[in-house]
């Protein structure tokens, strides 16, 4: 392993461990908030110490590309997001944002120009914690942003407009402007996992093979709320009696399906009091998996365990599963191989920047594990040696592919 | 059936129609409020005009007896309470209330003084809905009052002693106050049913059995809150889905008992988001039999099933059932059939003042059918031929016994 690399990271990592600090403990750098504006500028000083070219683009993403001449070439692009949700934790985004830039500044450091162009990314936003939209930060770099997020309000009552504007014109004082979109060919992205998994089986790295589609329901359970004293058995419409014999019947089927991954996170009864029989239960019901039949045949199931009942199913989200590209996956296995790193394949249940990309470009997408599996927690850790192997193998991947 | 009478309390209940009355409908009367106030004066009025002779005590129970002189001769007391929950009906103790004036009113004057004193009583509190304790008026003037509670705040912040001097102060210009505890041999109480049972049978009177004990359990199941993306099925603890069991299973072991009536009204998910495993789950369980041995085992079977799991059960509320007197039942029983009223024996879901006083003093209690069972909201309704029924019962009993 390489510890000059390692080092530049844990170093970045330290600077970081100051900016949008919260009390008692955490991160907040929501996008386009003081902090974040302090991190991207951050993020800009340390790519001009590594010489790299830097620039951004008027959502606030900032790149940094180890050619002063880019033009329209195709290049690669690796990293990840700046922001954090509220009182998130040091590693999820920032890990893989600062080591892309690391692994290009180094590469470039040792073996200059190379022969498709490498850029780093450090995307505006991913988490969708300040304005009620996701992966604003890839989709305007892939062309995938709808433009009426711009009208978006955070809880201030400010726009997503307006907020924006204020903190790249901030940025644009020190950062020159690129109007026109890079032509990325391939994107790669560094994260920790965020699950138990790898820590669990003992694994030092996951070459992911796709993200999970995820479709969310809310379901409604009408009833009749009566008193719960004065009202016999068998004259009573008990929202929560059918919610739960519903629920039982959703457990049950869903854990037929073998990779499948659902959970109901969200419930609430009305009126919600001791002495009152539930008029009305609404729960929710999160579904994933890699495959969208399986989505699609688990949502035919739920469809029909509701059905002849006083229910109701809206269906809130439907993100489609994306598949990271074959040959990346070979390159990362076959760079993790050559650094004697333990692998295994794995596929993500959270979202991340990789899955709006990988509809429109070629993507990788390298895991490290997770202590515990917690994050968007202040209790969010990842060793050093992890972080460090994480980083050799995305510097592995992209020399492959670029020199 | 007398109409004078029921003409008296359905003028009575006009005239209530306006004191408490809150927008957008029902009626609000917390105890010792300046509603409240005007209620209980209203009633002595009500009763002067009958010729009876009012008195009150420090706790802001109004009487009404059929002589001047009582001194400390064993009595027959007969009433209900001011008081109504926030944004009640215009039934629910106010009926019983009013129609034991009208009916000892009406019985003085039509046939003078009784063998046994009749004293009607307007008792000061009953709902709880002001201060964190019930039945206070019944419980004071039956000598089970804890006098602790004379601490408990309002949401305002005044405490129950201070509410309860000032208002008791303002009624005692106009009514004398007799600090002697009244003897009494046995009490009565007329209510509308709260419940759907006689409207959905059709029967005109509810002669009471008994009034349900009533246990109220909190059950907490422990979890481990986690990301609903990233951790696979066999890797998670969720108290939702281990809730989700329990209940199941309290449904099912519960619903084998005959009489008991049992409801899961509240349940809150923790941290209740959709995308995270829920970490714990707090569901309270109503549970309600005039049989304290059916208590008892439908909690041991719940605690069986909550064994060798997670699972804490805190039991918040035990009330032993109350049974009425057999000779009071079988008096008005006997009323309602020289009447021609069609009777059931019917048990009470809910508590009244007669549950308090039937653990010092035999008790009977007549219930009229309630429209749709609906109670404790603006929506409460007895129709007039029912109000008229229960009140000829209650003058029937009185007259039986006192006369």
């Amino acid at each position: 392993m390489d510890s000059v690399k390692s080092d530049s990271l844990l170093s970045l990592l330290n600077t970081f461990s100051e900016i949008g600090k919260v009390q008692p403990a955490g991160f907040t750098r929501k996008v386009y908030d003081d902090q974040w504006i302090r991190g991207q500028l951050e993020y800009a000083d340390a790519a001009k110490r590594f010489g790299l070219n830097v620039f951004m683009d008027q959502m606030g993403n900032v790149f940094a590309a180890n050619t002063a001449d880019l033009n329209d070439q195709a290049v690669i692009l690796t990293g990840s997001h700046m922001d954090t949700v509220e009182h998130g934790g040091l590693y999820d985004g920032l890990y893989g944002d600062l080591a892309s830039l690391v692994a290009i500044g180094d590469l470039f450091t040792t073996m200059g120009s190379s022969t498709v162009p490498l850029v780093a990314v450090s995307f505006s936003e991913e988490e969708g914690s300040r304005f009620e939209t996701t992966f604003s930060g890839s989709k305007f770099a892939t062309d995938q942003f709808d433009r009426t997020n711009l009208a978006l309000l955070d809880e201030q009552g400010t726009d997503f407009a307006t907020a924006r504007e204020a903190a790249v014109k901030t940025l644009n004082d020190v950062i020159q402007m690129r109007s026109q979109r890079l032509h990325v060919k391939e994107y790669l992205e560094l994260h920790i996992e965020q699950g138990p998994v790898l820590e669990a089986h003992g694994v030092e790295v996951g070459v992911v093979s796709g993200i999970t589609g995820q479709m969310r329901l809310l379901i409604t359970v009408n009833g009749k709320a009566n008193h719960a004293g004065t009202t016999p058995m068998d004259m009573r419409d008990d929202a929560l009696q059918t919610a739960n014999a519903v629920m039982n019947s959703i457990y049950k089927a869903l854990h037929q399906f073998t990779d499948l991954r659902f959970t109901i996170g969200k419930l609430n009864v009305f009126p919600n009091v001791t002495n009152v029989i539930p008029g009305k239960v609404v729960f929710s019901l999160d579904m994933r998996d890699l495959d969208q039949a399986v989505l699609a045949n688990a949502l035919a199931q739920v469809r029909s365990i509701c059905a002849h009942r006083a229910i109701d199913i809206d269906i809130t989200t439907n993100v489609q599963p994306s598949r990271m590209a074959p040959e990346l996956i070979a390159t990362i296995s076959q760079s993790a191989a050559e650094l004697n790193l333990s692998q295994t394949a794995i596929s993500s249940g959270a979202g991340h920047d990789a899955q709006v990309i990988s509809y429109q470009i070629p993507t990788g997408m390298i895991f490290v594990p997770s202590v515990g599996g917690v994050s968007h927690s202040p209790r969010e850790f990842t060793k050093s040696k992890d972080l460090a192997n994480g980083l050799a193998v995305l510097s592995t991947t992209l020399k492959k592919l670029a020199y």
